[in-house]
Order: structure tokens, then sequence, then C-alpha cells
């Protein structure tokens, strides 16, 4: 049993890290840290966990105390807060582990992080030693590494629809439209005009159209991917569903694809050893993925545009947030990629 | 490990079944029986179980045939359609158990299945071999029994919280008057003006008022009780989520509560070995019982009024149908009452 | 046309209450006050108001100073902010009316706004002058009078259900129990967890049970219409949709009522002058009366229990405040009573 | 006053029709045609017309009598059943006119008709004798005609939105990838699977990629605007609230646009004339239109990717229908173009 912390359990992301950590065969929650509840029990300040857990909320200073007991730990806080504890976590315990579900190490420049998030690094050296991955794309760059840059709900959804096709080199890419739709626990749990009941309910809109801060994580990583792919259009929609995300990506073409190329087998053999990845037969709706670490992909193909249009499903707070977070904590531990996140199937 | 059989797999009660049971340590489900699905993945037919099991759907043919290798049979059918079905059963095997998670059995007599139901039983002696069974209240039916009715969902959220109170000699019962809020999952599957998005969204109601079928098993199961109380007054409500229900449940009393009794204590003493039922502080969210086979009680006494508000809160499809029979099952076998019942926390 | 003042229009009440009013044939908005926008046009506060108005924001001084042009001035504030303005305002202009949508006049006695609200009033002189009114009932206390307390919603849901079964001597009621269901838009439009998106769709909760402030003034209502009635069980509701209440009233009676009498007959001839009230041979739905200023009522005698039980639906809002409020203003005003009150019908 | 007739007043966009002609100034609604209500008030087959109207649903032969009297015939009917009616009608009033809310005229070809829609016309004369008439764009159409072929949701959303940089000849479109969302109304009143609530609520989806039918009278329209626009990408999607549509329309270029061009200008100066269509500072929310008959648009000129998005909002049943329709009408019948259409403010 290893001892895990997390820092920053209270947020949506956080809660969903908790409920699959408590039933993960391998490892044990040694502390919840919250500054703000300190001494509270977890179940008591978030009422659904009452019977799950009877852990109680501790300071980062309980936290440094106990570090060298500790081999993992999770943070789970909003941007710009992360980067200063992690340096002082790493300094008291170099064998630390360490997930970041935030941004502050998403990014490769420090000068990145001052124009889309406006903060910068003091310690610049330990950008490069977080690995930014998506286990199905970059398992193999957590090899000899210890920390990790969980990706972003949107850049998950993108990078897994898109890196099928980039694989294909006889398919020649020209641009990239991305259009999203986001559950409403995507933009956080603290209260605003911009997630009360009403405002929402009977509505959506589009927001951030061209500077989403998720831009610059997929910009990086597309690069990496492709030469051909400078950027994508990247529209983000806010819809009132509590969790989830559809992406769908347009990738227009610069040559007729052969009318036999089949793109679901593309993707099958892309992802035939991911077993978190689906590939449907038919548009999927968002349900089919809610409350599971899965991604569903349906590709097509549309000859009459020459145009390549991809679904793509994730639960943002799982395979988008705290799943993603946990396959990447199997990874770095040696366990099986996909232990604590079979969940029992809910619906409706 | 035991061979359990489905009838009734596809609805939302029978999906929750089999989700709950996919997971359950000590079983394992030999067929899903749908007459009208026979032969296909039940993953196609309900396509949230893609991943979760390749199980196929078979007829009541293939399972009359296999019958004698089961060692227990769900149904989960409209009214109406288990009792012929059962018959047949447990002719061919007679140590087969039998869990029915709808009406046919729940009534000890044949003329108020008429009354209620408009069906009538041809062997009633069957009526009486059936034990209906909330496990807090009913435990002790089952010893020596195959066969188990279970409850309804609103006589569950209501029997539950009124318990306590009957148990108590110093508390005069006056009368009593329910009022439920239910889920759309409640109404079932089958798609009508009634459950459709836009009549329900942005809605509510009131519906079968004085009238509810499940009267008839809450007054049978009452008398039983209490011989002071004859019936109760329940108005069930449909309101635009997915699952749960809140039954807020006022009691009028004769005589004035001593100020010092304590209703709250009353209540968590009566529960005390029951892990699922929970006592609450405050008035609970209905989201706090969902995804689970709690029931959180809220009990007040107003010293204004003289009169017992009591707040009980399950998901209509866990502790309501599929979750109790899990429960009901554990204990015909002698399982763990808890096994295959503690699920991940969801929220939100 | 008249002109009328609002005070407190960014608000839901205060925005619909804008909304009715600009299609009002007989009166002309004059201004529109909001100390927190001063200088601003509303439909950039409120961008719903985009191309309706083009008014802007005004302070109180600039109210005062213009006062002695105003017709009518309408608050829609807070509880507790109202009564030190409502005194400014008819210091200097004696024949100003004021409708006063919020609680600081509600109540007789300066005690029970103590007790219920926590302040209290300097100027007791004033709390006699306003007349509470719900028109159905209260038409004829508006003789004379130019200050007008507008009820509350849950007590206008609840009132006008009861004051039928009141005004049939032969029938003897024992007790009444009042549940209520009200939408999102009835806690205000201030963002905190209890009104976050997250929080409220898919859940629902009771709340404030046996001590919701609107008790006050359903206990003093009730008293001055029957000196049987002492008070009332009341439990609100939460439920995940915009706008809208429905009202379940349980009446336990201590005689039998005759099995000719027809209750949907007494509350046919009860509300027969009156336009707004409908009484439905069915249980309703509340979006029949969501964006109307209509109740509609559904009476129930129960054979069974020997209970009345009613079913009153109304728009928060609108039959609930702001469309009341006009009601009002038209009995003070001598227009026709429905003027202005006959809305598009909207669907779904 | 003018008499009209609807057929089709049941469904979503014929209620909607119902409710903004009852309070037309101008018209007078003769006759409700419904086959399946005949006898019936329409008030009693949907009730939330209770109090607004007391005409009975008459049936088609009803209407055939009495068609002389009658100077414009409204139908709002599944496709392949309007284009029988409509033959018979003008064969025997010669001067009626006639606006069709359904898809049978909004195509040119009879060949689309079979390939998109699968029927054809017997009379293919009457075809061109139908204008597609969108006000804002093709007003000129309607001179010297009295037939209408109202635009579809989807449609009218996405060609309001490409119109104007169409216009502008400085700006070479590439290619058109346009992204919608839509409420569960737009899928029409019938009960099925896909509608229902518990399938709906919590999810959404994308469907008919590809081959959505709205695409035939996009492309139709497209092409008579611009020789350079072949055909567009369309990928709609269904989400959880009932009314209104959100287009989301990217616009690659195959030149850069002067960093001064001002895309909201020209939009201004395009609908300078148009008092629906608004063009909104910011990412405007689908609330802000429902409703009315607006349509809200939000043009953005990305310089990071070279392309244009813009956000066009609409009610569907309103501007997407209903509203449309009578806009189109009060052109044919010389009114002012927003009569009838100007709603009051519903919030939330």
């Amino acid at each position: 049993m290893k001892n895990i912390v997390i820092i920053g359990a209270t947020g949506y992301a956080g809660q969903q890290l908790v409920s699959i950590l408590l039933k993960h065969k391998h490892i044990r929650i040694s502390m919840i840290i919250s500054n703000s509840h300190v001494g509270k029990l977890f179940s008591d300040v978030i009422g659904k966990f009452r019977g799950a857990t009877d852990l109680r909320c501790s300071s980062l200073d309980d936290l440094y105390k106990k570090i060298n007991d500790i081999d993992l730990v999770f943070l789970a806080l909003p941007h710009g807060k992360s980067n200063k504890i992690i340096n002082k976590l790493i300094q008291i315990n170099k064998k630390i582990k360490i997930i970041d579900l935030g941004a502050d190490f998403r990014l490769e420049k420090n000068s990145d992080f001052l124009k889309w998030y406006n903060f910068t690094h003091e310690n610049t050296n330990l950008i490069k030693k977080f690995k930014y991955c998506i286990p199905e794309l970059h398992r193999d760059r957590l090899r000899n590494s210890n920390y990790i840059a969980n990706p972003g709900c949107y850049p998950t959804s993108i990078l897994l629809a898109i890196a099928p096709v980039i694989s294909n080199k006889n398919i020649l890419i020209d641009k990239v439209i991305c259009n999203s739709l986001s559950g409403v626990s995507g933009s956080g749990r603290n209260p605003s005009y911009s997630n009360s009941f009403c405002e929402i309910n009977g509505s959506a809109k589009a927001y951030s159209i061209g500077e989403h801060r998720h831009l610059s994580e997929i910009d990086q990583q597309l690069k990496i991917m492709s030469k051909n792919i400078k950027t994508i259009q990247f529209t983000p929609h806010l819809i009132p569903i509590n969790r989830g995300i559809i992406s769908t990506i347009t990738i227009t073409l610069k040559n007729e694809l052969d009318i036999d190329s089949n793109l679901k087998e593309l993707f099958r053999e892309f992802y035939s050893d991911d077993s978190f990845i689906k590939i449907s037969q038919n548009e999927p709706s968002l349900n089919e993925v809610c409350n599971t670490n899965n991604c569903i992909l349906y590709p097509y193909y549309d000859k009459r545009t020459n145009n390549i249009v991809i679904i793509s499903i994730i639960d943002n707070l799982i395979k988008g947030a705290a799943g993603q977070a946990v396959q990447n904590m199997n990874i770095l531990m040696n366990y099986k990629e996909n232990t604590g996140l079979k969940f029992p199937v809910i619906f409706p």
C-alpha cells in the first residue's frame, strides 16, 4: 500500500480524485490538504462523502512534517498555486512523485505561462522535469520521470481525436476546427453569475473564442505530433449539464481520400491496445461516457466535403482530470493501467 | 459463485440491477432474458454497457431449459407479467430462489391485486409464499423463505421514515400525510408525452392523488406495524430529475411530545445496526443519496404545530429497486448484507 | 399616462416587473433605480432587455429630486431595505402611491418583524397604513389606501387554495399541511453554493422546515380568515426549475363531507369573478402557469382518508411577485384588473 | 382584419404560431385544422391555451368548404404532407396566400426532394411559385408572390451569419464549417427514446453528420449568394434545453484580412435596417434570444488562425419557424414587418 496525499480535494476534480482513490486497491489516502477546512471531517465539508471516509482535512504544514512518509502527491489547485508548493515538497523529499492536475506545468516555456496564465515560475528547471502525459499518446514520456503534468480536459478530448489522423501520412491535413461543449463542473465550484442555476438552465453559450487557455497546451502538443499543424480554431461552449465534454473536430484536407480508406479501421488500430478508447459505429451520446474513464471516438469521412469530422466524448472530471491522473499514477507506480478505473455502469 | 438470471433487464431498474450484479463478488449473471432482443449483445441494446459485459439476451425458453443450473432469478417486469413466469420456474426447479422487483407479489390478498392492479393470480398459494421485505424492517421474514417481493420505491422511502415513530409507544399518531417527489426514471423507460423532455423540463406535477398503486402496499405494511394507522394521504409528484425520491412525511400527533424528547436519537437507535440508513443533522439534498443504496432520514419535531416532519430520501433505482433487491439477495444467500452495495462516490 | 418608478429592478422579480410595465398601456417607467449601476443602460446590466428599453439606471438621490412628478413607486428589495426609503418618499410626496414587493410591510406587529426578519420599524404608524393584498381575497382593503404590501410567493399560492374551503362553514377544518415546491429564481439572483448549477441540477431539497419566513404572513392572514386555523405545517422544497411554485395542501377534517359535496363547484363559485384563477379538472402541470399571472387550483376530496388535497400552482415571479404587484396597481389606479397581464402563450 | 387558418397547430411550431397570431392586431385565426382532434377545443388538446382561445379544431374538409373566405393559410406539417393539401387549396381559391412552415417547397428541384426527403411533387410547376424567404436576405423575392416556403431553423441561423461575409468581396472564403446546437423542441413533439427525458437530461449528442436534411436548403441558398461556396460542413447537436439554436460558424480564408478590417462594423451595416438582427459585442448567451424573434450575431476575426468565427443564436420556434412565418406574412400583407413580433422580455 502506497501513501498518497491530495492537495485541493474540495473542488470537483479533487472530489472525483478522492472518490476514485478511496476504492483503489494499491493505495491509501494518507492526508487530504485543505487550508480552509483544517481539522474538519472531509465528509462534513463535502456531504456526499459521509460514510465513505472519515479522513479530516489537514494543513500544508501538517503535510510538510510528514512528507517523508508519502509516496505520491496529487495537486488539484487553481493555476499559479501549485508550483511553489511543489518546489517545497521536492526539496524535502527527493523521491516523492507528483501529479499536478492544474495547469502549472503543462507548458514548456516560462514565457508561455506569462502569456496565457499571467504568472511565471521562479524555478524554471522544474518545468522541464514535468512530463505532459495523456497515457494513450505519451506513456513513453514517463520512463525515468517522477513528475506529471496532467492534461486539461478539452486538450485530452481533442488530442486523442486528432492523433490517429496525424499518424497516417497519407492524410494531408489542411486546417483543424474544433468546437467543444462542456458541462458546468468544468468551470469550477466557486459560485458566480456565470454558473448559477437560472443563468445556465435553459441556455448555452460559446465563450473565450480564440483565446481559451487550453489552446496553449493543444498547440504545444500538436507541434510535437506534426510539423504541419500550427494551430487549431478552438471554440468552447458551456451547456446545461453537470459533467462531460463533446469535442467536434473538423479536419479539412489537402488531398482527397481514397474512397476505400477506412477511417474507423485506422482509429481502431491506433488504439488497439488502449482499453479506455472506444471507436463507435454511430454518433455516441455524451451519457455513454459519463462516470467512466473512457473516451469514445466517432470518426467520419464526408465525401461530399472532403472533410473528416470526429466526435470525441469524455467525462471532464474523470478522463479529463481525476481518472486520467490515476491512470498516470498507475503507470508511474507500475500498476495495471486500468486499476481502480473500472466503475459500475450508471444510467440514467 | 452462484448463478443468477435477470428477466427484464432493459428497463431502468433492470439496467441498474445488471450494473450492480456485474460487480458483485459472489455471483455470476448467467443469463439476461429479453424476449424482444433475443440473440443481441446486451451492450448493443443498452449502449452504456459496452465494455462492461458481453452477455447476449436470451429467451424465456432458453431459461426454462437451463433453469436447474440457476440459483436465483430476478424479475424486473411490468405488473401482471411475472406471476405466470414464476409459476413455471418453480415447477421446474423447486429449490430456485426468486426476487420479484415488480408488484405481482407485494400484496397479500388476491382481491387487492384486482382492485389496484386489475389482474388476479391463478395460483393464490404462491402469494403467501412471497415475503415483502425492506431489510431494515423485515429481515426476519426471510427465514425459511426463498421468494421475495421487493418493495416499491415510494413505500420504501415512506415506511423507513415512519417505522421509528411507530416503534415508540409514547408517540400517539393521529394522521400521516406524505408528499413525495420522484425523478422521471420512476415512470419507466417507454417513451410517452408524459416523460418526453420538453413536457418535463422546466415543469413538475402532482399525479394519481389518493389512488396511486403504491398506496396498497403502504397501507398493508402500516397495518402490520400498528393498529392505529389505517391509511395515509399520499401525493406523489414528478420533478425534472433522472433519479431519486424525496418523501416529506408529516405526522400529526394526539399528544404533545415532551420538550426533551429527542427525535433524532430515537431514529439513530432504531437504525443503529443498519449501515444504509443515515440520520441527518440538516435537511439533506437529494444528490447526497443518488447512486447509493442509502436512505437518509431527517426527522424534525415542530413544537409550534406539534407535528413531526420527516424527510426521507433514496435513489429510486437503487434503494428503491435494484439495490434493495441485491440487499435482499445477500440476506437470502447469507452474504454480508452490504456486499456489492458500496459504490464509488459520484458528484456532481 | 402615469409615471412610475422601480427601485431594485435587477433582481428576478424586478426584471419581471420591468418586463410587464414596458408593455402596460397606461403607465410609463420614468426611472429605474439601482444604486450599484447608476448611469448604465438597464439593458447593459440585464442583457435580455437589449432592444426593449433604453432606460438608464438612476440613483435614489435622483429619485428624491423628481419624486413630485411620480405617481407610483414599486420597490423590489431584500427585506429591511425598503422601509427607510419609503419613509423618505412619502415625506416629500404625500400623494405618492407605493407598492412594496418585499416583506417590510407584510406583517402587522413590529415585534413580528423582529422575530421573523430581525429588524424593527422606526415609524410604526406606517406599518398600519400598508394593506396586504392578494386581489382575489383582499380587494376591498385597498379602498382609500395608497400603500400596498405585495404578498410573498408561497403565501399567495397557499392562501388562494385554502380560502374557498374556509369560506364554507360546513367544512370543519382540523389541520393544514402544506408542502411547496419552488423554482430556483425564488431564492434570488445572488450567486451562492445553494443556487449554483451543479448543486441544483439533478437534485432537490426541503429547507427551512417549520421556520420559513413566509409562515409569519400565512399565519397572520389565516387568523383573519378563520378563528379555527391557528397555523399550518409548511415545508418548502427547492426543485431544479427556473420559475414556478406548486403548493400541495392537505386539509384534515373534523367531519365527514357529504358524498355529494362538490368541491370543484365550491372553488368555481368562490372565484367566479376572478379571471386569473382557474379550477382544473385534472392535476395540472406547472408549465401550464409559467409565464402567466394565473393561479391554477385542483381541489380533490379523498373519501378514503376524509382529507381534502388541493394543488395550487403559480409562476412565482408573476402571480407570486411582479404580476400580482401590477394587478394591485391596476386596482389602485382604477384600471381594469387584468390590464397588461394577458401574456402570449409560451410553450415549451 | 384578415382571416387566416393554421393547419397543424398541435406541434411545437404550430403552437407557437397560434400564440403569436392570437395577439396579432391585423388578423383573426378563423380555423385551426387538426384531423386527429376535430371538434375538440384547441385549449383541451394543448392545455397551455386555456383562457387564451376558445377555438375548436376543424377538419380539412371544413376548410375546403370555407376556403373562399380565407386570406392566408399557414401549414406546419411533417414533410411530404403539405404539398397535396396546397394543390387543392389553390385550385379552389386562386387568390389565397400560403405560408408553408414545412420543407415541402424549400428546394428548387423535384429530384432534390426525392434525394433528401424521399418524396416527389406531382405538380412541379407549383415548386417554382414558392419563394424561399428569410426576410432580412430575401424580402425582394416576395414581390408578386403569394406563396412562401418558410426556411428551416438551422438554415436561418446559418445563412444570416454567413451573408454579410459573402457580401464583402474583399474577404475570400475558403471553407465553411458549421456546428449547431439545438434544443429538443426542434425534433418535434412525438414521443420517442431520442427525446425522452432521461435520455436527454444530462447528455448531449451530435447527429446526422454530413447528411442532415437542412443541408439541402443551405447549399441551395449559398449557391445563389456566391459562386465560390459550394457546400458547408454541417454538424448539428442536440442539447438538453427546450428551445433555441446556437450556430458556431468557422470560415477559413484564402487571404489575410487587413488588421483594420472591422468585422462587427460590416455586420452592423449589412443589417442596419433590420430590427430583429442584433450584433453583439460579446459572446451572447442563448437565453438572450429565447422567446424573441431576434437573431443575435457575434462575429470574431481570429488573427492567430486567420479564420472568422461567427456565433449566431435564434429561438428555433420563433425566428426559426413561427416568428419568421409571421414576419413573412407581414411582408405579404404589407403590414409593418415587426407587427405582432415584439414580445415581453422573459427571463429567467
